[in-house]
């Protein structure tokens, strides 16, 4: 049998570079050792999105990038969180299990309250009781997570303990898999790349589109003349040759350092390499584009096959408190 | 079109006179003038019960009072809460349009943090939530409430409206009923009658169980022997007199003043009139005990007439939102 993982990403609509090295890449990687379930979490998104009117827009851009990426229905289940209602159920029952004061000290739950002080919502602040019924919902045993999500996954692990305790062993306490996803940063290489910010350079682009991206990179700051020497430990755009580029990246280097190579030349280089990296996903993305029908039905299979364990978990859950 | 009542309980099991004469004849009463909808909110009790293991015979032992005293399901829609599980989606979804800071504010919550402390749980400052979406779920018009039950209603309104707001006319803000249930002291003369307290008289008692249960009551403690003359307007019997006993309780009084009648006689009274007014329920009650099926059938079909309302009301919330 192989272990379960759980995984889920908030609807952001066409995938970017940062997405593709950061999560994509690394979903389709462990498709063959584990069991692996994806979920487009559309109810978290609503924890602060106010206008939700892209949200179904977004799922379907979103999965289309997923599938050309290499995410594969007939290893995988891929599924929307919504379509499977079992999930705000055990939100619900685990609430009851959750001190508030958990979730209070959350410092995830700090930040969003400094960002969005005006909208500090009920559903905010179980936020992580909703992740956790995501993952203990199938009985996730694997979550693939970033440093900055360990606290959540701490949390997880903490209230599938807490109810085991008061109910009877029922969760596997989910464990972390600690995946160094690389931190991308964004065209202005000062922030991390987020469609939010604009400074994304989104897998879906048609070649030229790539390359007109790439161009308005911001490189490194010292370098404001073609003859000055560059400093690609410091570029932008250096970051993303490693990453797409790995065979001529030290030579680059050394050009940049000399003033051999300048930057327009260098970004050439890239969006290049970028477009020969992704053409095959292109490709895949633009059949698929053809074929709507079949990411929604691609999404109403995930969402059976999830439902299946979802209500099996949900039965024993109900049981367990006594409420059948 | 009847307008819709809805009103929910919590499952405290077998029903005493406080029970009765608070809630559940207004509930009977209520039957003809309105489309009731009447719940054992058993995901509630979760917000404060740890013991779970009572709570199927408690829903049983309630539904059978109810039943007995008159809610009828040709009338009304009988269910329990979980059986319903769309209410833990709608409470999921309106948790997210519902500030953190209208829960901290419920003065019902700061008591329970005073008397749970150790036990504080999200859902414990989601009450609030989950008995809207309880509401709303069935288009709920009006909820007959008692005094102390209004800031929560309040709080429905404003969940509802800031929906409607968000999102478009969904939903009627729900009013209050202002019922005056009368404040019904238990056999210590000093709390309300509670189950918890164990100061109650339990409706499906036998006759004879009645006798011992009044004898044991607290009287007019400055009535100390059977010579002085009473006070029965600070007498807890002589309180209950006036509901069951209305015709003579005038004469009563008179009597308990001139020291004319003495406690263990007027208790006898007191016996009796309950005895032969709770009859026709224990006639009923009995007769239902039989069939513990037809119970079961009276919740599986109230859970599907208000599961056709629910999943209605709950495909238009999630159009709504944005995830249809």
């Amino acid at each position: 049998m192989k272990r379960r993982v759980f995984s889920g990403s908030r609807p952001t609509g066409r995938q970017h570079l940062g997405n593709y090295l950061g999560a994509i890449q690394n979903y389709v990687n462990l498709q063959d050792e584990y069991a692996c379930i994806y979920c487009i979490v559309d109810v978290h998104a609503l924890t602060s999105l106010e206008d939700t009117g892209s949200l179904q827009k977004n799922i379907y851009d979103m999965m289309l990038d997923w599938l050309a990426a290499g995410l594969d229905p007939r290893k995988s289940i891929l599924f929307v969180q919504s379509r499977v209602p079992e999930v705000m159920e055990l939100h619900t029952l685990l609430s009851m299990v959750t001190p508030l004061s958990w979730l209070l000290r959350v410092p995830t739950f700090k930040e969003k309250v400094k960002l969005q002080p005006h909208n500090v919502n009920y559903g905010l602040v179980g936020y992580p009781v909703l992740m956790t019924a995501d993952i203990v919902l199938y009985k996730g045993e694997v979550v693939p997570v970033g440093e900055d999500q360990l606290p959540h996954l701490e949390l997880a692990r903490e209230i599938a303990r807490r109810f085991n305790n008061l109910f009877g062993q029922t969760f596997p306490e989910p464990e972390a898999k600690l995946t160094s996803f690389p931190l991308v940063l964004g065209l202005d290489g000062k922030e991390k790349m987020s469609k939010q910010l604009g400074n994304d350079i989104e897998l879906a682009l048609s070649p030229q589109e790539t390359i007109e991206r790439v161009m308005t990179a911001v490189t490194d700051p010292a370098r404001r003349y073609r003859d000055d020497p560059g400093h690609p430990e410091i570029c932008n755009i250096y970051q993303l040759q490693r990453y797409f580029n790995p065979l001529q990246s030290d030579s680059i280097a050394e050009q940049c350092r000399s003033a051999n190579i300048g930057c327009v030349d260098c970004k050439t280089l890239l969006a290049e390499e970028i477009n020969s990296t992704l053409g095959p996903f292109r490709e895949r993305r633009a059949v698929l584009a053809t074929k709507p029908q079949y990411v929604a039905e691609v999404l109403a299979d995930g969402a059976e096959r999830a439902r299946v364990i979802a209500r099996e978990t949900l039965r024993e859950v109900k049981q367990k408190m006594g409420l059948l």
